[in-house]
């Protein structure tokens, strides 16, 4: 019997970095390092010396040396302690937040790192949830349909503010002496790999889903860029490239110095860089269209593939070869989800629930989770729309807000509970049948991500609404376990590795055995309640009933008053 | 210098009657005893020795011998100890819930004080909250309709379960035994004036808001009675009375035996009953048109004056000198207020409030309403239907349900807290918007009960919503106070009296001296708001968007499934 071949995946996460060591045959996650940056999330000022530089709102900043210190902490322990020859490790692959991004001289090096620049905010990294962008992306998308821009189609119809151009036009805005320095704008995704190879490469999937790229047609013209602001048109040719990269190659190999912080060998694989939900798709085991894969956690990111790309009103993004070679990836999403749950168990819930958790001794979503499951569906007589942090597919609008309906004197917390629940997955349910009037049949789900792990309630309600099947994948670290999958696949067959992601998949990714089938006993009800559903959703989030636009420029207008 | 003239007046509310002595100079309250009612209120089983009978959902009884201990224990108690002589004591005045009603014998002996009788549930008093005559107001309200009853208008096109002709009819289906043995069947507020007198008196109060009486028209024709059931036609004229006493009279004089019970003189003057919102409104200084009445504690009731009477769709009822003598009186209502505010602190507020609230040794109401004041109008983004118990008025509609617009993750518990206050702030400006469109000025207010005493910011916002200053009754029994001034004018002049209840109010009522003047600067955004606040309850209220509706008709299948 030969020796075990092993990947390792990165997965960036906003607080901390995960790697895991994973074996290739089979996928079994060998031993994990988790590594909290030290810098956590930059919000509020510079860290020291510089803590007298202050950031303004919706400002969210990351230090690239904390990215670093995955290598040289998490990775060499990971390395150090599995009892594994560096030899068998064939490959590594990372993935990433999306679009975090920073500037950077020729060399790789960060702007924050050098005095000239290092008490600017703009020489840092602009973390993905960093929405100080707000006035960049509204000029944007503005210019965008002024200028009939052909890639607006393939993102809904707008983007977001946490995408790349916007986060790169406030450098130049804001910041020209950082934005004149640097001599590379890049993905942190991408950075972290230059750093381990030496060699600068740029994703498609970033430069798909987040920098308005595509393969047939590459990115927005200088005209448009110039259109935006006088100095800007030269953006890709001058900060970025045109060579894009696709997921599923190997990017280069473990240079001298990456072998010494990491303790791998130098000339190990390493995978072209991805985003950390689309990597999860084939580590869910999908590789192919027919099956959704909801990576379910804050907020829900929703991927599907598709042998072609009709135009999908409000879906994030279509790019090809995007999340599985040969194919378009569809991205959708649902802001709010663990988060609106999140919300309610800290914002809602009345102290008699959280005594009987400590009682218990389990947590309060549990609580909640158990009185809820004894209710019928359409019991509470309870309904909501779940925009708690607005609606990211198929409406495009965060100004849109929650809305509760159907309470009386008798109303429980637990009702609220699975009320809020249901919205979400009617939400979900929302992004299904929009997939499926544009002629991309969804015959069942896979879910990832923290949410499924801990509430069967939630799993079995969603399949209810959806009258599909939700299967879930059997690793809780499918980022992870996705970017070692891509290890594997750049490392090659020759090396013990894999050709395809497709083959890699069939070793490595698994499900559990459990399957969440519909209950046909709730469906009728639920069919009732998610036609009241979209219904509002439209009156609501379609300019029908202007309510809530009408509260949220009532709001703006009083705190500025 | 005279000797001082006291009244007492007697308040008899859902779970204790309270009795005051009051003294008719300047309505000072001398000295007040309040009676716990031994078996409250009646709504599992039967008191014992017939615990054995166990009443149905939506029942709720009372025990007569409730009501006359009142007189026998507090009222004897307040006489006793007061220090003053009985000879000073020159009348007595008493307030009832509404429509509370019991079956008795011709001599005023209740049913269910018989032992043939005793074990039956319908023999006992029917509390105002016995909402089990649902069936019997539905098919009253389909009759009407059918029958084009004039006086279906007066009471906004439907009436409540809660009055009392459904009340007598269920009697008649349920207990056919029961309803032939009672010669009479009596309001309990006229019952304990009777017990008081030996005088059978049928106040225009309740008559006219409860039991489909006016001045003019007298009650319905007994085809109208037949129509509903056959032997129900001669209900008026078998079980009841058409002398109708208004108030402001005297019902009669204390009997040597109701003298023996409170320690009165036999002979004191017994004003006619009445009802506790009501008899609140001269109490609260107001006795002519112009000033709304707003009695506000779980629900609001509103009173209003007026010289004539036109239809205002959706108010409770309005009675020919049904409030004060020579004047219309308008009743509309608001089903949940302190209900509400009372809901959301048990179910909806974390425990950091309730910490903070045993830390500050406060009052949660407090802690919350201290952290809402802080707010502008509209800051919160929030807006809601106050519809958690149905709507009196003026849709008056109890399928009606509460709705919240507006949540963000951001959203915290006392910004819930002050949208559930404005929302009955707008609700309330409804029925003035209401009231004013029917050609009924309404310049100010005068508010009264539990809620305004606690609550400084929910009057400063009931001020800027509606736009209007309001003063707050002296008294925080105006009940029991409006009770004694009719005892005082019952009474008469020559006895130390008041000829008219307006100069028994010129005298005994007060407001205090803080008055609620609307904020200019809160006004134009609680405009907005409002305007939005009326669109909504248009759309969710009058049949545009059937949401509500349909949540509690899947609510209902899905109990009933």
């Amino acid at each position: 019997m030969s020796e075990s071949r092993y990947t390792i995946g990165v997965d960036f996460g906003t607080e901390s970095a995960r790697a895991v060591l994973v074996d290739v045959a089979d996928g079994r996650e060998h031993s994990v390092e988790v590594h909290p940056y030290r810098n956590g999330v930059i919000d509020a000022c510079l860290p020291e010396p510089d803590g007298d530089v202050v950031l303004g709102p919706d400002w969210a900043l990351q230090d690239p040396n904390d990215y670093l210190d995955t290598f040289r902490i998490a990775v060499r322990r990971l390395v150090d302690g599995a009892g594994v020859d560096p030899r068998q490790v064939i490959g590594i692959g990372i993935d990433f937040t999306a679009c975090t991004m920073l500037p950077t001289t020729a060399d790789g090096t960060p702007l924050c790192f050098l005095d000239a620049h290092r008490r600017d905010p703009h020489a840092w990294v602009k973390l993905w949830k960093h929405h100080a962008a707000q006035p960049e992306a509204d000029d944007i998308n503005r210019v965008a349909r002024e200028l009939d821009q052909p890639w607006l189609d393939r993102y809904g119809g707008r983007i977001s503010s946490e995408w790349f151009f916007p986060k790169a036009l406030q450098i130049l805005r804001e910041a020209p002496d950082v934005y004149r320095a640097a001599d590379r704008l890049v993905e942190a995704a991408d950075w972290v790999v230059w750093q381990l190879t030496d060699v600068e490469t740029r994703n498609n999937c970033t430069a798909g889903y987040k920098a308005l790229w595509s393969a047939d047609d590459g990115f927005p013209e200088p005209q448009f860029f110039e259109a935006l602001e006088p100095g800007f048109g030269e953006v890709v040719d001058d900060k970025m490239s045109r060579a894009v990269v696709a997921i599923g190659q190997a990017a280069g190999r473990i240079s001298e110095r990456a072998a010494a912080w990491t303790g791998l060998l130098a000339g190990t694989a390493v995978a072209v860089a991805n985003v950390d939900a689309h990597v999860s798709v084939p580590a869910a085991t999908v590789t192919r269209p027919g099956t959704l894969v909801a990576i379910m956690g804050t907020s829900i990111c929703h991927v599907v593939l598709a042998d072609d790309a009709p135009a999908i009103s409000g879906m994030c993004g279509v790019v090809e070869d995007g999340v599985i070679p040969g194919f378009y990836g569809y991205e959708a999403g649902q802001a709010a989800v663990g988060d609106l749950f999140g919300w309610f168990v800290e914002h809602g819930v009345p102290p008699v629930y959280h005594e009987a958790a400590r009682a218990r001794g389990v947590s309060l979503h549990e609580v909640l989770a158990d009185a809820a499951a004894a209710l019928r569906p359409g019991e509470s007589g309870l309904l909501a729309l779940d925009w708690w942090n607005g609606n990211r597919s198929v409406l495009v609008d965060a100004d849109l807000s929650g809305v509760l309906l159907g309470m009386t004197l008798a109303t429980e917390a637990p009702e609220i509970y699975r009320a809020l629940i249901e919205a979400t997955a009617f939400g979900t349910r929302v992004i299904i049948d929009a997939f499926e009037a544009g002629g991309i049949a969804i015959d069942g789900v896979v879910a990832c991500g923290g949410l499924p792990d801990r509430n069967p309630l939630l799993m079995q309600i969603y399949a209810d609404v959806t009258g599909r099947s939700w299967r879930v994948a059997a690793s809780s670290q499918t980022p992870a376990l996705g970017s070692a999958m891509f290890a594997a696949v750049a490392a090659g067959r020759e090396a013990g590795g894999y050709a395809t992601i497709e083959a890699a998949a069939d070793s490595m990714a698994h499900l559990r055995d459990e399957t969440f089938v519909p209950n046909e006993a709730n469906r009728p009800v639920y069919d009732e309640l998610y036609a009241e559903y979209v219904r509002l959703h439209d009156l609501f989030g379609r300019g029908g009933d202007p309510a809530l636009k009408t509260l949220k420029r009532i709001r703006l207008g009083s705190v500025g008053a």
